[in-house]
Order: C-alpha cells, then structure tokens, then sequence
C-alpha cells in the first residue's frame, strides 16, 4: 500500500533560531527524521511549503487539495500546524475523491524533548492505512473526522 | 472508545543499569511518559510483566491472553518484545473474540535517543481504534495480521 | 570545596509555551536537571530572578552582586542570558573580594535536543573550582576573563 | 590555547545494537557530536581504540602515553571507560612531562537521554586548559588528581 507525506510546515517542523531566539522554520522538515527513526520505508515525502498554519491562504489550502488530487497515491498524510488544521480539513473534504487523507502535527516541536510530533505522526500513517475515504486529523492518540476536527484552546488538544 | 494498553516489558522498557553497563528491566514502563507526551487521555494501562519476550513463556502468554478477555475494553494495545511477537500474536488469534487486539514495541528502548518507541505506539493506539476485530502487530508504520507477523532477523523491521 | 550555583533565567532555561508556541520562562530552572543527570552531589542551587538578560535593569545586578556577597561560598557560577553576560561580568569585577565567579548560559534552551547547556555547565562548575578569585565566563569550552566577554553576534558564539 | 582530545571508548561510545539488543561500540565516538552540538572550535579529536576499559591492556595504556607524549598540544582529555579510568590515571601519571592531562567519561552512554557525557566533558575540557601540569580526571564535577581516582562501585559515582 503505497502512502504519501505532504509536509507544510507548522509547529511539528520549527527550530531554534539561535540569534532571534525564537522558533522558526528553516526550510528543513523534521518528518524525514520521524520516518527514520521510526525504521518505516515508506517511498514518498514531498515538502509543499513550511508555513505556520496561521499564515496559512485559500491559495495554500489549494495548493494542498491539487497535490492531494495530483499524487498517485491514495493514502496520503498531510502534515499541518495545529491552529488551521480544522479549515484545511473542511477545505479538502467532499473534494479529494476515493482517498484517505490524514491530516496530523504536532503541538510540540520535535526539536524538543518530548514532543509529540512522533506519536502523532506514527498514529498518522496508519489511519491513513486503515480507514475508509475521506479527510480526518489524528491527534493525541484520536482519530477525528474533517467535520468535527477542533482544536480546544485552553487545553491545546484536538477534541 | 475505551482503549486499555497491556504492558509486558520488551525493548520498548529497557533502561541502562549503571553498574553492570547493561539495558535491563527496572520494573517501570516508557509507555505512560510516552502517553503523557504524546498528550493522549487514555484511561488505562496495566503492567502484566516486565520481560525480555525470549524468555516469555506459555504461562505468560496464557496471562497475557486473559487479561485481553477479562478486559472491559475491547481495543487493546500489547507492548511485547519484538523477538517473540509473532508466537504470541499466534497464541491470542482466534481465541480473543470480537476484541481488537494490537501488538506493538520498539527495536530501541525508549531511553534511548531516537527511538522508535513513539512512532510505533501512536500507531498501535490509532490501529486498536480503527482496525476490526482480530489480532495484529503494528511495526515501522505497517499494520501486519495476526498469521503473518514475522521480523526478519537481518534488517531487525517486520514484514 | 563548596560551590554555589545562582540562576538568572537566560536562554538555558526557556521552555516551550504551547499556546503562544513560544520559548517562555515558566519559573523553573533546568539547572536542577542538568546537576542530577550531571550525576553532582552540589549542596545548593539558588534561584534569584527568571528573566530573558535583555531585560536585566541595574537592580537585576545589583542583586546577583548582593547574592554572590552574601554566600558563604567562595565557588559561585551564575547562569545567565548570553546576551548581557558581558554587562553583568563587568558590573561583578572588582566587586566581590575573593570569591570566582564564572558566568555560564547556553545559545540553546536545554528543553531543546542537542543544547550546548550541559557542556557549558559542566565547564562552569569546574571552572569555579579552578580559578583563582575573580569574575570570568565559560561558554563553548573556554574561559573568558571578564573584562574580555564578548559575544559575536554573527556566529553565536563567545570569542 | 592548543587542545587535544584522545578517545579510546568507554561507555560514553557505546551505541545500541538493535540484534544483538546489547550496548556495543560501532567505531564512532560521541565526543565529537558533543563538541559540535558545545560549539567548540577546538583543532583536534583523535581516536586511538574504541574498547570498553575493562578490556584494556597494558599496551594499550602505553599506546595512550605514547600519543600524549608525542601530540604538540600540551592540554590534552582522554575519554575513557570508568571502569578502569584509576588504571590509566596511575600510568601516566610521573610520564608525561609537562603537560595536563585530564581523563573523563560518562557512566551513561551519550546515545541515552540524560547522559553525563556533556557534563563531565564540558568540565573536563575546562580542566584542561586551566590546571597545572599533571594528571587528573573530572567526573561528576569534580577534579580528583590521579593518585586519588577512585570509582565508588556502590554509587557509580567518582569520589
């Protein structure tokens, strides 16, 4: 079964920045690492942009729906920053066809110690396996359908 | 869903023994840190040994296989060394019911920097939610059945 | 021969806030950790202030002046923001009689992986115990005299 | 100030082996990802062996004299096992003219989290460059001279 990783920045791909002292990106992303490490073989990563999802325009969320439309792939995890992730669900969803789609990041950069952005991802790639067409978020161990994503502000989890 | 995590030791849990400069058991388990980090509220995990699985027996398997049936929940996550994964996948299938029932683990401890503990887990967890009933291993980002669950000893990834 | 470590905040000490997605203070100290895992039997760690060094007022100074004074101990290392340590190495020098002091902090949080924090720490700690009296900075393994402090702004790093 | 850092192994080296599920040597060091990630600029790391120090013969403690004697720099760590870290310290110590030597090392291998491999070489690097002639080792953050190198079995600590 063949998978596709579409990365597109958010908080799961951000890095100290020495000099400002902030957390930013750096063109680089950390989902290549994940799969290493996670001894996986899967064939395909593909980076559209490294984005924070907050910066995120229709322009973009088209950008995702064609690469989405256009890979060979029917088993396809986008990564995400978490504060759009619930618009870009509802903008692929009804639109991609006969695909599974699994959007999923993290809250935590996995520059960090303890981040989430392994458990998410590694829980990512096997919905995208295991469930049926259609567009879903995977966060703190859930599986959440494109309607219902919605990430709860006070705690910072998806609910 | 109720999802009830089973631990039994493996790879997954070892930890390094300062004085015989050795990875052994110490009793405690890495899937509670790695639920805490992966921000999950899973109600339950329960600790039913804490071994390598080259020394697991027919008893431990026999206990293994009773906690699954005497469990509550019907989605349940198995961590178990990686060595004997395949026999216990084979002693719990077809005797568990209408459970799903999710073996998983890690070729590196916790522990240890870049680990595959993570990543294996979180799919574990989305496989005990989405798969049907029966018995599987989740590894390397593949979802594998019960009857074909075998590690090839060269490249240490399951097939 | 009895050391005492004062914290200041500093970069060594940021944490990721997940709300703001930002490195913040929140009040602890990995200085704690890094002694633990540092495997050190220090009697005393002292926290004075938890704030970033581009914000430390004259009276910030005057009271890491005041705390290095009244120790009991001669062997003082402050971790400190690297980006007013040669601020605060002058105000020190002179003042303090015969007591050394070494300034140590880190270009990357500890809460991040690879951090040059433990190394820096490490040296400090030594360093305090090996130098004549006198205020000096450890950072990138060197020890720099106080009045030669200087942090290049284009590499990062202590020269 | 010229350094020179020799690495013969230790458990500051030793890498998980995913087969063998034992702690092992694979030929690399971790010394220099630690002065990497420090951000040093220190000239030269050496490696002369990559044994555990229990393995190690009295030809090998020649070969470890040999390179101090004959390396133009003057201030020089040697990473060592712990095991016999008292060993070595009592053999070159009296040899080795004027020049400091500083052995350290880890009792948790760098490849773990919460290593002391930073720390103790943050320290001894500093030590280096700041003590006199003689031999010492720095562990735990403490200078001990080599005539007192002494590892406390019960604790795993250097006293």
């Amino acid at each position: 079964m063949d998978i596709l990783i579409l990365t597109t920045g958010g908080t799961i791909d951000k890095v100290h920045d020495v000099r400002t002292e902030r957390l930013v990106f750096d063109g680089s992303t950390a989902v290549s690492d994940i799969l290493k490490y996670g001894r996986t073989d899967f064939p395909r990563v593909q980076s559209l942009m490294s984005i924070d999802s907050l910066d995120m325009s229709e322009d973009h969320r088209d950008a995702i729906l064609q690469a989405v439309i256009n890979a060979p792939e029917n088993h396809i995890v986008v990564t995400h920053g978490t504060g759009t992730m619930e618009q870009t669900a509802h903008h692929l969803n009804g639109n991609i066809g006969q695909k599974t789609v699994v959007l999923s990041g993290a809250m935590r950069p996995q520059s960090l110690w303890r981040s989430d952005a392994e458990f998410n991802l590694g829980g990512a790639v096997i919905a995208a396996q295991t469930l049926p067409a259609g567009v879903y978020a995977v966060m703190n161990g859930r599986v959440i359908k494109a309607r219902n994503v919605r990430k709860d502000l006070e705690t910072g989890r998806f609910v």
